[in-house]
């Protein structure tokens, strides 16, 4: 008799549902017979540009030490983070991404019984962490695609342990301004943590938007995580950080994985760190090409969510799918949101301006606007 | 008024303490002052080798592409994986690291009111993974240091949803052979998920082990653990596996965090499984240090538990943390028990002949023994 393995798990892994990344170029390769230099991705977020070079040089000088553990506490990249930010080091958790820190929150606040809110439209990985820890998903309506602070003030009840928030917001790229944050966070009651996901932050590009790491003494109850991923451009090595009161960093180290972040990630972590000229140059490339999007959208009769981010999300106004399919048949992987119900948008991260001009020919065959372009 | 956040946490990871791992070179030279290529680390179960050639150079080949999001399925991982050992790529799991294997499997299946059955003396990350999710921890008295595997079955219960075992045992170094596996597992109750942890397996040097990865057919609730971190010298990179029944492996991967093992551990473990040559010598190196280790030691007078791994654990017959302190302060790092209840144990890993030639030097002039040497 063969056994339902599945019955016998718990049950809220019975309802996860595995998550769905950007379609990979190499899949793309494997299902197309498309060659990889011929594929465009604009689908994950990641850094158009180059690898850095610097970044490099230093995974090149760590391989020796590959058989090595890493150093569990990453004593060094902590060193470097509370340099650069003016952090207490003892307030610095390291995660394998930010997705790690995520999860350490979950596991470390929320059980069955209590509940964490967040946003319609919030990156999925705030309700899957919550769920698989028997936590109830308290969602609260967006507003204009964006979080509605004082919607989620109101949800928060005697069960909220967690409120997530992000600044921007993936995957819309919505935002909000220090006085609507200040306003928020002297609201939330101090025995709820407040996670507040910058993992776009860099890419802001807007003074209004507060930045998280200045608020930490004033708000015990805030966690704030940040991404190597993006603007930092070290999204295969998996490299992010939170930052809190030294209190809240315990806590979350009680739960993380003793040797999280490997010894590459660590290395490179810190050559990223050193080199703002990387960020600079890749800040310029994103607002140039964001624009480059924007316009080339609205030429084309499309509306899209205002963003301080690196990708654009656009609205088809009818299914996107198909949209989608034969932008993929073209070689150029973007990132369809049904899986966020939003059935009509996709959302296009920003490449180089080479790509970005790609992606828009393309587009404007697709939907069969050629007179437009 | 000040909050205390760990009262908030989950009553669970109240309970929890960080992992302490083997103390790193770098730490022992920023608190001693010994310059770094003076100390010797015999302390986490290391290769000894130095690192593969032809894994630095995948991964050096690798770094051109870390601005991009690992592929998340692992493809070519578990392509090579399948082809190497005769595995359905569907069974496989990558984990960062085997820890991170074991802590899904915790996710998966155990909370309050069920438990999982282990040894005295098994791996700690079975015990703290078991907690953090509120299971319970049933723990079976050693038989010679070793699994009793008798005593295990019979401690399974209704609430009993995983069984952990690990052949070779860490930290004891003992190990179970094929007659008492197969007789073990035919009475499991099928429900009762059997995790094999072969993290040393590599090493055994003994045809009288079960190789894990034959029953799977023939065990649909077993799940074996491996890692690339000793015998493959990946332990900075984190790269393990399981293999399982193609259902078991869908389970996990529901609680996996999507992109758990980053591009260049993805990279350099496909390079390090082809490289059969690097693991020979690596396996001639310990088998030959092992018994350099375990003759010097005889000849001090002390006894060991017989091993099949690329460490042995010493019986000091007495508190080992002085002696274990002397050999730090000679710039030698070994591993205290006193965590696993062992306070009268130290575990050495093997390390090249001149390392272990220095610290059996340096154990004959903390112990005041040079008569002997």
């Amino acid at each position: 008799m063969s056994i339902d393995y599945l019955s016998l798990a718990v049950s809220e892994v019975q309802q996860l549902a595995p998550y769905v990344p950007g379609k990979a170029i190499e899949e793309l390769e494997r299902e197309t017979g498309l060659p990889a230099d011929e594929i465009i991705k604009l689908a994950s977020n990641e850094s158009p540009l180059r690898a850095n070079p610097h970044v490099i040089s230093a995974i090149q000088s760590a391989a020796a030490q590959i058989t090595r553990y890493p150093d569990g506490n990453g004593f060094l990249l902590k060193r470097k983070l509370a340099e650069k930010f003016g952090l207490d080091p003892e307030g610095i958790t390291l995660g394998n991404g930010s997705n790690d820190l995520l999860i350490m929150v979950a596991q470390a606040f929320l059980r069955s019984g209590r509940n964490a809110v967040m946003s319609q439209y919030a990156f999925s990985v705030y309700a899957s962490a919550t769920t698989a820890v028997g936590a109830t998903v308290c969602e609260v309506p967006a507003k204009e695609y964006g979080n509605d602070l004082d919607g989620m003030l109101s949800a928060i009840d005697e069960q909220t342990r967690v409120v997530f928030i992000a600044n921007p917001n993936n995957p819309t790229g919505t935002w909000f301004d220090r006085d609507r944050f200040e306003s928020f966070m002297d609201k939330v009651p101090r025995e709820t943590i407040v996670v507040l996901d910058e993992a776009y932050i860099e890419y802001a590009d807007d003074p209004s938007l507060p930045n998280g790491l200045h608020y930490l003494r004033r708000y015990p109850n805030l966690i704030v995580c940040r991404s190597l991923c993006k603007a930092y451009g070290l999204a295969g090595l998996r490299a992010g950080y939170s930052a809190s009161s030294p209190q809240l960093a315990d806590i979350l180290n009680r739960v993380r994985q003793p040797f999280n972040v490997n010894s590459l990630a660590l290395a490179a972590a810190c050559a990223a760190l050193d080199d703002e000229a990387y960020l600079d140059v890749g800040r310029q490339i994103n607002r140039e090409g964001l624009h480059q999007l924007q316009d080339g959208l609205s030429r084309l009769g499309l509306s899209w969510i205002p963003s301080r981010t690196n990708f654009v999300t656009v609205d088809f106004d009818g299914p996107a799918g198909p949209v989608y399919e034969a932008l993929l048949a073209k070689g150029i992987i973007v990132r369809p949101l049904a899986g966020y119900d939003m059935p009509n948008h996709l959302r296009i991260s920003v490449g180089l301006g080479p790509e970005n001009r790609r992606f828009l020919e393309a587009l404007t065959q697709v939907l069969g606007r050629g007179e437009h372009a």
